[in-house]
């Protein structure tokens, strides 16, 4: 299917307005960016390649972390907290890591501000740093320090850390949540006597990923280990979530590496075993980010804007008083259920501005509130309301008393969780394309054709090398389902 | 009382063997360090005057996060993030401001790194910036630049916002939590249409912080203004809470500033009033930070280290099984124990280490954990356990059935909190010295008493800002029960 068929097939039935315009399928970045706009969510900053994220989409990435925060915590890692700086010398250490890393960071050279001749503030000569600082890209080089003098025997291990920050990573083309010179991210850094455990972690780690995007997200992504030429620089494996977005371009959506004793190496952990030796311990580290956000924006919002899937929504429902001239009763009657909803662990906006009703449904509609409630005075009269999905928008009205309303709320949210997961997995399976040559994935990608090509790993080679750069394709992963034997290749975020 | 005193008394009828050395009494900053030290709390890092916030460390800033986080969130201010770098042009704004904060600023200069003649990796020269940036100090400039933007009219107001993040100001004399060159702390930014309401949002969020430190930190700290000379740079009023460490030197434990029209000004935050006019807006700002750890551990701890208020001890109750051969029925029996404990919501160390009792004895005890459960095979025999509460040690041995502890074990806690917090209140009011003039302030102070000096607001003048010199003393503030016309004048962190 390709773009045009998806978005005509999506929109079938539907209002032909939309509230975000281009849609997606005019121009999907562009309507990515509208979508983001339109829920205000974030904003570019005055710092290039640097965004402000806004409270509504600060309320997302709160509920996120809590989510991941809790099942990382479940699996005995602790969090803890290291400098933001880190000295040039720690990050020449792994060699790898140096070419992926050392290149675009933010470098620190001076501590203190003068007055110039101007009159303007300029580094002051004399505060030049001798080892200057890099903003850290990402932190195994500075917890490996750590880890080498807090590990001492085997005794001391596993140590498990994590640590939610902030990292920069020099962007010459950045783009909201998806590509952002500094963004925010929690970094999991875990140390262990054997490889096997090492291994078993990094894939452990993933799976709490993954549930994270099942459970909360809504998104049924591809779990994979990443080809060689795709892992992370210092990384013995690396293993990701691949996730389809709506336009059939991929979204790494975390990664989580197995580092064997690269790190352990350059960073000197070392243990005395049960046997009496010393040995370098085996690392793993893994990391989610801000751009989670970009994925949940892509995976599910449509050409009205954002839909948020209930567990990651700031509110569950808006409530809107259809009123004309004095709604004050209205207004009371919207309190009180707005209190009870409330007092039910429901999260709620009531929106009792002076806005028009239409404003405030539109609004509902571009914040991607789960469900929708309107009550106006017949309602009120009739002990009534109505309410609407808004993934499945009016066709899915419902009228129902308060009673009813509330005591099956949960239900209906919970309904919309699992469906949005079933319609992402199925989006992402059925936008898979089994090819056997690599004249078939040229003819699919040369038609702008929507989704990933699965291919045979005897593909690869130099003539795979050449269309990859040719049609800007890379190998998206190695899906663990086929154990090895094939690649998802696709276009990518 | 004199230093001497104070430790004597509190020592007296204790151990003359403590566990942490030197005492507070021999050396005050040492011991703090070594408090910090025996219970795993942060280290030094490689990067100077930057520490390692540890796991333990690391647990209860996430307590203290929670509690505060909820409480700003009760009066309406939305979490948000904005970018780490402030462009200097920002930090140039405010001319106060300037003076006072962009000093001591990480500077950065280039965006990329290359391998030098030598190999090293060095600053690449050709990706200076044309414009350099200093890591955040504060973010009035760059949050005000933002709120020029979302601030168009009185309808937009107030507005609310708070973030989390880590901010830098180059130390030169760190120290562990109370002074370091990177910190942790959440920083609020209101903005009002009128001078009054900014005023009041001052002062209510000073509230907001006293009842964390009451509530939380049971720490009864003394609520007041700050002399002009000890205001925030570019506020037209700083308020604060002093908290009498045990030494009886002050820390700043928070502030919040009143900052009028001036960073309004200085960062065009302007609104059309209802008048239809252009108005500047009046703008607070208030930041409680990781250095409120630091007065945790000084207002409360002992010779034999930390001791935590329940609220934000990650562990409530320490259950250490006294065995000698084959323990495994005691074990188990413990076990029980700690699962109806963490039934009930409380948080346990459960300690099954192979590590000798009491050394288990003595680490919790320099976790500062607040109740000590013992168990061994008779009191397990007799369905019985002993426990001791930290703040008053081996005095109050308490054995009671399981049935009895679970029951009443929140209420111990709820008493404890209670206790430490009238202990530190009254601490603190039995060491403010009312003196009628500044030859008893200097004699008090020479002699190294312990406290702080109350003095009319008369006494002001060339004499004693010569004392202050001569002293190290500060003026710590103008309580807010003296109404302004009495200054608390003492040493401080």
């Amino acid at each position: 299917m390709t773009n045009t068929q998806a978005q005509q097939k999506q929109s079938a039935g539907k209002n032909t307005r939309t509230a975000i315009t281009p849609t997606r399928e005019e121009n999907f970045p562009e309507w990515f960016q509208n979508v983001i706009k339109a829920a205000d969510l974030a904003e570019n900053s005055p710092v290039r390649g640097c965004m402000v994220i806004k409270p509504y989409g600060y309320a997302i990435w709160e509920l996120i972390q809590r989510a991941l925060d809790d099942k990382i915590k479940d699996v005995d890692v602790k969090n803890a907290y290291f400098p933001l700086l880190i000295p040039l010398s720690f990050i020449s250490r792994e060699a790898e890591h140096v070419d992926g890393f050392a290149k675009e960071c933010a470098v620190v050279t001076h501590h203190r501000l003068e007055k110039g001749p101007d009159g303007k503030l300029v580094p002051a000569p004399d505060s030049e740093l001798e080892e200057p600082f890099v903003i850290r890209p990402t932190s195994e080089t500075i917890i490996g320090d750590s880890m080498s003098k807090w590990i001492q025997s085997y005794r001391d291990l596993p140590l498990k850390l994590n640590q939610w920050c902030n990292v920069m990573r020099w962007e010459m083309r950045p783009r909201m949540f998806l590509r952002t010179t500094e963004f925010l991210w929690q970094e999991g850094h875990n140390a262990f006597a054997t490889a096997e455990e090492a291994h078993e972690d990094a894939m452990k780690m993933l799976g709490v990923y993954n549930q994270v995007y099942e459970e909360f997200f809504a998104i049924g992504g591809i779990q994979g280990e990443k080809t060689p030429d795709e892992r992370f620089p210092g990384a013995i494996n690396t293993y990701t979530i691949e996730a389809m977005m709506q336009d059939g371009k991929s979204l790494q959506a975390c990664t989580s590496h197995d580092l064997g004793q690269n790190f352990a190496k350059s960073c000197d952990i070392k243990f005395q075993g049960e046997d009496g030796q010393q040995h370098h311990a085996h690392t793993t580290s893994w990391g989610f980010s801000t751009r989670s956000v970009g994925g949940l924006i892509m995976s599910h919002s449509d050409d009205d804007g954002l839909i948020l899937p209930p567990k990651l929504a700031p509110y569950h429902v808006a409530i809107i008083p259809i009123v004309k001239d004095d709604g004050s009763a209205v207004f009371e009657h919207c309190r009180q259920l707005a209190a009870r909803l409330k007092a039910q662990g429901i999260r709620v906006h009531l929106d009792l501005s002076d806005s028009r009703s239409s404003d405030k449904m539109w609004s509902a509609i571009k914040l991607g509130i789960p469900l929708r409630v309107e009550i106006g005075q017949r309602e009120m009269d009739e002990g009534k309301l109505s309410y609407v999905r808004r993934d499945l928008g009016k066709d899915s009205k419902a009228i129902v008393t308060g009673d009813e309303f509330c005591g099956t709320v949960q239900k209906v949210l919970d309904q919309m969780q699992a469906d949005m997961l079933a319609k992402s997995t199925k989006f992402t399976r059925d936008h898979i394309f089994d090819m056997k040559s690599l004249a078939e994935v040229r003819e699919f990608f040369k038609a702008d054709k929507v989704g990933f090509a699965r291919i045979d790993t005897s593909l690869f080679g130099a003539d795979y090398d050449v269309l990859k750069k040719e049609l800007s394709l890379s190998s998206r992963c190695l899906p663990f389902e086929d154990e090895g034997r094939k690649v998802l290749v696709g276009k990518s975020y």
